[in-house]
């Protein structure tokens, strides 16, 4: 009855082919003069999403993991994982070849310096580390008595048969009516920005800020409309975009070309090797190092900051505002069906994880607009649930049990906007501790969407709101409160967000996730997430700063059995009780009546619960 | 009747010999071939107490403020000051001689890259700037096309006639009992820490970690007992201590070189130099630039981090904090008397900020054991209140109105501690927004007060605690909410605080200012300071972390006539009325009649308002 098309539930698991890529990657390094190399998770452009082309680390290793990096020496090798990844890396990788380190506890510079031998030449792609990166591991070689090289020529790509074409999917351009600003006016004021910085040259390498500069969409990469490519911006003048001829149609060139000069992707070196005495901006988070020595190389005067694209998208537009609100309705739609049919079905114990999955996106696809997932959907049943980053497979697909809770991280990619929802519920009756708990995560959700904060605020102040309620019960949750969201773009979008490293002030116009959580491992995880809008917020007779505060976007109910109102105060009731209120007034005339009814339920006032 | 000893009330003004003394500057600048100098607000040692030797900065510019620097090129200069400053910059420098810039948003390396020339030099004296410091000021040369130069010796002092000179007070030991820990152990532990780092050497750069270190206290500038010194540490064997022979007696002596090498300050140079292919590491924060550069051209390793001995001594040891908690009984007896005082006498309306000031000080000096005040007393009445940094002079000296707030921010040195306490206390009758601000701020106050947190929580994250009842009514406080305070020592100490900037860890054993305020510029100031442990905090049923709290040290009332109880909670209501049953439970047998009077008056809870 239901189909999952955006996501797949394989289980990945390439270890048979390590030991032999390895060997041949070690014979490589040493005709090359070479005594190790690093391979990180990484493209040209720093980029998240990946093209399966540049997953040159799944390929050596068999660990596929967002976020990761090897090296491999003469006579050992390891892979550096953060804390998300341990357990699938341990799965997924042989460990006669690789040693497990911990990427920020131990992280490869510190590796490097105990395990490099003095004289040594480790090997490093300039195209896939930033300067930062390179720099560091520079200073760690020295400290080792070894050398630090760049090399020419990726030597995994010497060995990768049957390595799959970089993508090559069609550009569209992207509605004025959902973008709210034409490519050349955004041009226009990145070109003032420029002038602030006082450089002569922007080069633009994070692909979402060429995606949002000039107005296009891609279908370069998996649940994120992002156009794959680099752009060159002048202070004055014509920027050029470089994408390759076979991405453009007859429509989509003719229109780039009135604002750009359009260039092969190649072209960039040449481009950038005619910038002599050009001060030349690179964004110091995407910027590859290859770039930094390109440019320094020939002369030009490469400055290393933040790109203020960046900014300039995080911060929405009325048109961009008002399409997320269409998009959350929509979403809000396909999220009551789901939790009505789930309410309906979870108790007859039948249901899988993957079961949900494919319910869910069916849910969205009958929308007749959602052009993809925003990601794979995480849906963790009892222990499941513990795993943050879970992604269910054929092999961990898990029955829904009865007492346990269920929890469903999921979004949406529409034309007019990105949704990004968790809802945790409990399948039959939920202990004390579990609704201590989830009463504890919905304080903290609360305190982020009823807070009220000037001016120049940062994520980093706001981001202790959401945990005070689990520090009374000497309890925490180990990642951030939340993170950007894109426009019809990714679904985790800089260079805002509440945590702990958020120090990006929070403007009016951005749209930010509320995803407070407690996981007890192997046992159950809570989640509830809200996309959140900075609004202007009241302002108080005597106030002396402007203030902001936060609009909940994402329209689906809390699920009120898990909800232990005693420990509420009246506000935070009040919140819950206008906030379903709310749910269900927009959706309840989109719905139809079993859903309807349902939903009438699972919003009234938690007073008459 | 009341006198201060350990402050005085001049207004330093001595604008009248800038222009002599910059046309001098300018002379010798260019004999030795420059064309612009840096003129920092520093010592040797980045100390922030510094004795008149080094007082560079205000010989040149008439400046007195605590943080500033100027810059003097050939036909223009610039002093830089902080928010704090810009009205005692204004009152006391020559407009026609520096233009006032904000250190902050407009710093000296922005005003370089914007004034100099091409081709020119900048000098710099590398013993008052750390390499961080020089990095950015030697960037901004380049930007500009300009080079920096260090020079050998500081200009001013050629030109500085009856330069005082440096301070020769005499050195004490520190009492093991108040110490709590011998020196001898002490420097073990940092020699086990240096084998962490695996750094073969520490230069103890900072003074405050000399004098922690070695259980020495000094005599070298006011309010704060520091030992003008520098240390060297080696990974094993004896460290060096490089003090003035004048310093020592023959009980100082003696003890000393049991557990260090003596040297004259002369001889650290010497010493340096002998470090070939050490690793050395340097506080990144005190260490001069001199000394990379020493290290550098010797031939040593010069590695740059934070001194570890910082945070081993804002980690307060079982006698340091029971020394801690009799200061404060001490300090409460003389902060009642001082308050009992102040209702007593200043409704008559002839009281003014100096004859508060002399009262305090001599019921602080009453107790026979007050060594110091530990700071000049900040006593603002009215509008004065308003002024954060605010020191009373003569000229400024105003009487306490009638219906106005009386901010007091002061503190003590005792041989058993360093105290640092605020009030603000209501002349006649408040207004209601007054009454709204003060709870507004209390709220704050208790919030921070009242913290449960997991180990491993920053500063950084409680700072928003304090103040989001501000926030609410669009106000704010632009200073941090707490700082670190020593153990007879700087009351201003590293490396914790509760601050925006606070990224140390909070420890058990800390002990910090939780002094959240607000001030309406031109009518009056609040602030609520009490100095706070972290200790153990509860340990509730399923807690997965340790919690830490704060235990309030500081013992005197806060004005129950500023708190509008309506505003607080009920559990807001508990803690101030808890609070102020352990104030008289503990000061009033240690009082007068007409004290204890007055303390039971003001202590009786709130709901009997």
């Amino acid at each position: 009855m239901f189909e999952a098309r955006y996501q797949s539930f394989d289980d990945p698991r390439e270890r048979a082919a390590a030991p032999a890529r390895i060997a041949a990657l070690r014979v490589e390094l040493k005709r090359r003069g070479l005594d190790g190399f690093m391979v990180p998770r990484a493209d040209r452009q720093q980029n998240e999403y990946l093209p399966a082309s540049e997953e040159r680390l799944a390929w050596l290793t068999g660990f596929t993991g967002s976020a990761g990096a090897a090296i491999v020496l003469a006579e050992r090798a390891a892979l550096f994982v953060d804390g998300r990844y341990t357990v699938q890396a341990a799965a997924q990788i042989d460990a006669k070849l690789f040693a497990t380190e911990h990427l920020v506890d131990s992280p490869p510079e510190q590796w490097l310096e105990q395990n490099l031998k003095s004289g040594a030449k480790l090997g490093y792609d300039p195209w896939l580390h930033t300067s930062e990166s390179a720099d560091r591991l520079r200073k760690a070689c020295a400290t080792a008595g070894a050398e630090l090289v760049a090399v020419e020529g990726n030597p995994i790509d010497a060995l990768w048969r049957d390595r799959p074409a970089p993508p090559a999917g069609p550009l569209s351009l992207r509605d004025i009516k959902l973008a709210g600003e034409s490519a050349a006016d955004k041009l226009k004021r990145i070109q003032a920005e420029l002038k602030k910085l006082r450089a002569d040259v922007l080069v633009v390498s994070d692909p979402q800020n060429v995606t949002w500069a000039f107005n296009i969409r891609g279908s370069d990469v998996a649940h994120t409309p992002l156009a794959l490519a680099f752009a060159v911006i002048p202070r004055e003048g014509k920027p050029a975009l470089y994408v390759a001829a076979a991405k453009l149609d007859n429509k989509t060139r003719p229109a780039l070309e009135e604002i750009a000069a359009l260039r092969a992707p190649d072209d960039l070196v040449r481009d950038l090797a005619q910038l002599k005495d050009k001060t030349v901006w690179l964004d110091q988070a995407s910027a590859a190092d290859a770039l930094t020595r390109l440019l320094a190389g020939s002369g030009g005067k490469p400055v290393r900051g933040a790109d203020p694209i960046g900014l300039m998208k995080a911060v929405k537009n009325h048109a961009e505002i008002e399409g997320s609100r269409a998009a959350h309705t929509r979403d809000g739609v396909a999220m009551a069906r789901f939790l009505a049919w789930l309410a309906r079905e979870a108790p007859a114990g039948k249901l899988t994880e993957i079961d949900a999955v494919e319910a869910l996106e069916s849910f969205r696809r009958d929308s007749g607009l959602l052009k993809d997932i925003s990601f794979s959907t995480i849906a963790g049943s009892g222990p499941n649930g513990a795993i943050v980053h879970y992604r269910v497979t054929r092999v961990s697909n898990r029955t829904l049990g009865k007492n346990e809770l269920f929890l469903v991280d999921s979004g949406a990619q529409y034309e007019d906007g990105t949704t990004d929802i968790t809802r945790t519920v409990a399948v039959g009756t939920p202990t004390d501790e579990i609704r201590d708990r989830f009463t504890r995560v919905l304080k903290g959700h609360i305190a982020i969407a009823t807070a009220v904060f000037p001016e120049n605020t940062t994520g980093a102040q706001l981001d202790p709101l959401a945990r005070t309620a689990l520090w009374q019960a000497g309890l925490d949750f180990d990642h951030g409160t939340g993170h950007g969201v894109g426009s019809y773009l990714s679904v985790h979008e800089g260079p805002a967000r509440i945590s702990k490293l958020g120090t990006v002030a929070l403007r009016r116009g951005m749209i930010l996730s509320n995803e407070p959580g407690y996981y007890k491992t192997a046992a159950y995880g809570i989640r509830i997430e809200n996309l959140v809008l900075v609004i202007a917020g009241p302002a108080p007779a005597g106030a002396e700063k402007p203030l902001n505060a936060f609009e909940t976007l994402t329209l689906a109910p809390i699920d009120r059995r898990l909800i232990d109102s005693r420990l509420l105060t009246a506000k935070e009731r009040n919140w819950i009780d206008g906030y379903h209120a709310r749910v269900q007034e927009v959706l309840s005339p989109l719905l139809d009546a079993a859903t309807r009814a349902w939903l009438d339920a699972a919003t009234r006032p938690l007073g008459n619960t």
